[in-house]
């Protein structure tokens, strides 16, 4: 018999625009149920009614677009109503938390492409989130070619005020990801997300397998 | 005849519930087109597309309320979105611009009676804003008898999430107005607001006519 363990963890997915975020939180939350864990899966921008309605805004801007700066002050905001109301009181249930997105996405859009810079977006997550970090970021990455890809099927979509931005953009989301990981190889598992769900979803558990046998044991 | 100024100038009314701040931005705002300025007329928050949602959201939040931090960065995003889209290229354009409400109102109720204190909302104005600053800060203040009838007044009515806040937190506001405006004596003009309004208007004036007039000569 294992006891319930006190504190849930905390696993976020990060990478571009179609990288598999969304299918791989799914899976992983339904692989950790089969093994008995509560689990919560959630997204950012998002996740709790105030966050909803804040992405709402991010991404249909009812003016001529934000700027820069009032975009990452609106992340941050909605951040931190989503880690006060929602993932801090779940990890404090003992329930897990899977995060379609969380800070790094920030640092990565707004600090690098955007052109912020980290320590910017890293004070407002200070202020707004006390700093909190996951227990394992997963960046998903594909190849540059796939990318593009999948940028072009987009095209002609109603894209969102973030997604639709440009190539070039998204070019450098996905070099600032790599960076962030580079720079914090003890908060990151980098995880190739070419293949199939299925072949993307054992390397990540492969990855996560110390974090689950820990709370097991 | 007088030269076209090249920017205008920027003057804010600050002060809490009832204070009678839109009156007296009005007031001004005919006052100052009379003698030939054009003149804008905004709020915070608000005073944008962007911003009037984000005032929306602060108002009636969506969820349970939001905290204290999401507040202020909530604040800071729709300052950022009303400086940078109406105020600075108005200011551009020799226009004056007379807003109900600015940055002090962050340091007064969230800094202050929220206890977030002064440097983090400063820290969040200067990111967001560039720490901008109006010309003039008009604190038009009422005696707390009046504040607590005003405040009385309102009750049982559908008071939004900050205007409905207790008794003691919008004393606190009033405590914290009149310490920023004790410690900046050069930005803050102190103006009863007690009487007639037009009493109070022609008190403005009278604290105003440097500003206006250096603009004149």
């Amino acid at each position: 018999m294992t006891s319930t363990p006190k504190y849930g963890r905390f696993i976020a997915f990060e990478g571009g625009e179609g990288t598999g975020k969304s299918t791989q939180s799914r899976m992983l939350a339904d692989a950790l149920r089969k093994g008995g864990k509560v689990v919560k899966v959630t997204r950012e921008p998002g996740g709790t009614p105030g966050a909803e309605a804040i992405r709402e805004l991010l991404l249909h801007p009812p003016g001529e677009g934000w700027n820069a700066r009032a975009e990452a002050l609106l992340f941050a905001a909605s951040r931190s109503d989503h880690v006060g109301t929602l993932i801090r009181p779940a990890l404090a249930e003992g329930t897990w938390v899977i995060s379609d997105r969380f800070v790094d996405s920030s640092r990565a859009y707004q600090g690098g492409a955007g052109g912020l810079g980290d320590e910017a977006i890293q004070a407002l997550h200070q202020f707004g989130s006390d700093g909190m970090r996951p227990d394992c970021t997963i960046l998903l990455e594909v190849d540059e070619a796939r990318l593009s890809e999948r940028l072009a099927e987009r095209d002609g979509d109603t894209s969102d005020a973030i997604g639709g931005r440009s190539i070039d953009y998204h070019r450098e989301v996905a070099r600032s990801f790599r960076k962030l990981a580079e720079a914090d190889p003890h908060g990151f598992r980098i995880v190739d997300g070419t293949g199939t769900p299925q072949e993307v979803h054992a390397r990540i558990l492969d990855e996560l397998r110390p974090l689950i046998e820990g709370e097991a044991a």
